[in-house]
């Protein structure tokens, strides 16, 4: 039951290849959620959904598109993992709020409502100021809500966050931040966040990025848990998974387009600084899709139940999935 | 069981709104081919597809979109109208052959691959020289195969169609058209073609545009109803169909873009004239969504058995739905 317990990673974006679908394939791991757009526009977004069709039809075996939490279940059955889009930003809607459903159809599944920057829709988590949601956000929060994507605010700003939480019908999330209390980094999320997500039933997926680690890349595998032990303690172990962020096989050039996009001309160095401005090294404990049964084992040693250990690394995300994908109870006609 | 029949129309371009809706439930149509784009690129199809989107939310009770055939029988159950999506013209897939399944997936479930005029994949029938299919006619036939967008050849020259019959590896349709022994319109199509056409598997849906009927406006239900049953005892009932091409409620700034789009300075007439350059009037007995009786009641009269109306009225569509929709067999994964 252990070894073959569901898992699901609630947030990649790697320099994707067979390589990387085999390692998520022999990590037994059923679905990811993949970033799709940073800053792509519609047209542009497309062409990266193509892209992803080209890797579909080459290796069916490995990976397939996910629709729905159905197909995650497919996906542990036949030993193969389910590919989710999302987007960090709302570029790929542009001005346009009929996207929305286009983009559901194609298969968008999570989208941020900003990522770092003011948006159209809400505040980054680099702003200064923090306007919060804006008009044209909550219009675009309603759409999301009928159509079933999810709103994402793991990188907007802290007032953004909780008026989305508030004005949203359906539960948010944030796909991949750690608690602040942990490891106040700008982009980890506050007490106050994390209890009015989890209350509304929404989810936070602990990320495995450096920059959002305490100690970094020296983070240990027994703070990691340690903090998902808290933050169970705090706001209930249901409402935690894993959203690992994990950026493999990258150039850094990755990098500086995500926090640059074709925003500045001066470089922004987002979670880094010029002395550290490439992607930092995976802690040894989790440097592929191959080690999330160290996770496991390390939350085992901080005291967590195989129940509660399995819904951390994956049932927790499929019980959002299954309520979160599909249009809203009112839109189906 | 007779009024209760099956009945699709394989073509409509109307000036939409809640009346027409309503004509097709009142009609009893279960199902229309729409047109939704004829010289459009990709982000002005899916302009296009977003209108829709906006209608199938308002009149949630009228109509909603049809991916599959079991959409059909869904709406024949439910009184409602299930609308599919096509393309009269491959400029929506401009020229990328990824858009291809991208637009499937949006729910475009036939494309011809030229619109009178020479495009990249095919010749129009309007042109002096036929190449016939092109290289990336041959991807493009592919591909199609290969998702389920059915290739549709109405408005495409003698040789093309001929070779679009042969390279497709699935049956094709000519949605819109008459044969061409009854009515001479260039618009209409040779023995050879419905023959080709047909033996292949292939479906022809009968034109109501007047252009396309002997004596135009004055075409009568019987000579219209013979000419079926001519087609009938020469290529098998089970491969003919509607494809009304009404253009209902339009003026006539549409038939201009239809026609010229935006490739021509000078204005072309198409099937019409300089003195007829308009939408020509229908025949008394097909107006709109409700005249189908009318076209049932004269198929009775030349002689057909309740079956082949049934069939002629949307089974035989249903069927061809029913093998033309899903990926083939060697895609699936």
């Amino acid at each position: 039951m252990t070894h073959s317990a569901l898992i699901i990673d609630n947030l990649q974006y790697a320099n994707w290849s067979e390589k990387i679908f085999q390692q998520m394939v022999e990590g037994g791991v059923s679905a990811v959620h993949v970033t799709i757009a940073y800053h792509e526009q519609f047209r542009e977004t497309v062409l990266n959904m193509e892209a992803w069709n080209r890797w579909f039809e080459t290796y069916p075996d490995l990976i397939f598109q996910g629709f729905t939490a159905d197909d995650v279940h497919r996906a542990q059955n036949e030993g193969r993992t389910a590919i989710f889009f999302g987007f960090q930003n709302p570029s790929p809607m542009e001005d346009d709020i009929g996207l929305i459903e286009i983009l559901h159809r194609l298969g968008g599944r999570f989208m941020q409502l900003s990522y770092n920057n003011q948006s159209f829709l809400a505040t980054g988590c680099y702003e200064d100021e923090d306007p919060g949601i804006t008009r044209f956000g909550k219009q675009a929060i309603a759409e999301m809500n009928r159509v079933g994507m999810v709103v994402d605010m793991s990188h907007s700003a802290e007032r953004s966050t909780l008026e989305a939480i508030e004005i949203s019908s359906r539960p948010i999330a944030i796909t991949h931040a750690n608690p602040h209390v942990w490891h106040p980094a700008l982009r980890n999320k506050s007490h106050a966040v994390l209890s009015a997500l989890t209350k509304a039933g929404g989810m936070l997926g602990f990320s495995l990025y450096p920059h959002h680690l305490k100690d970094g890349t020296d983070c240990t595998l027994d703070s990691f848990c340690q903090a998902i032990a808290d933050a169970a303690a705090s706001y209930g172990a249901q409402h935690l998974g894993i959203g690992s962020d994990l950026c493999q096989d990258h150039p850094d050039s990755v990098v500086e387009w995500m926090r640059n996009g074709r925003w500045s001309k001066v470089l922004d160095y987002g979670e880094g600084s010029a002395g550290n401005a490439g992607f930092p090294p995976q802690p040894d404990w989790f440097v592929d899709n191959r080690d999330f049964g160290n996770i496991s084992e390390g939350l085992e040693k901080v005291g967590f139940d195989q129940a509660e250990i399995n819904g951390i690394m994956g049932r927790n995300w499929l019980n959002f999935y299954e309520t979160s994908f599909g249009a809203s109870a009112a839109a189906t006609g």
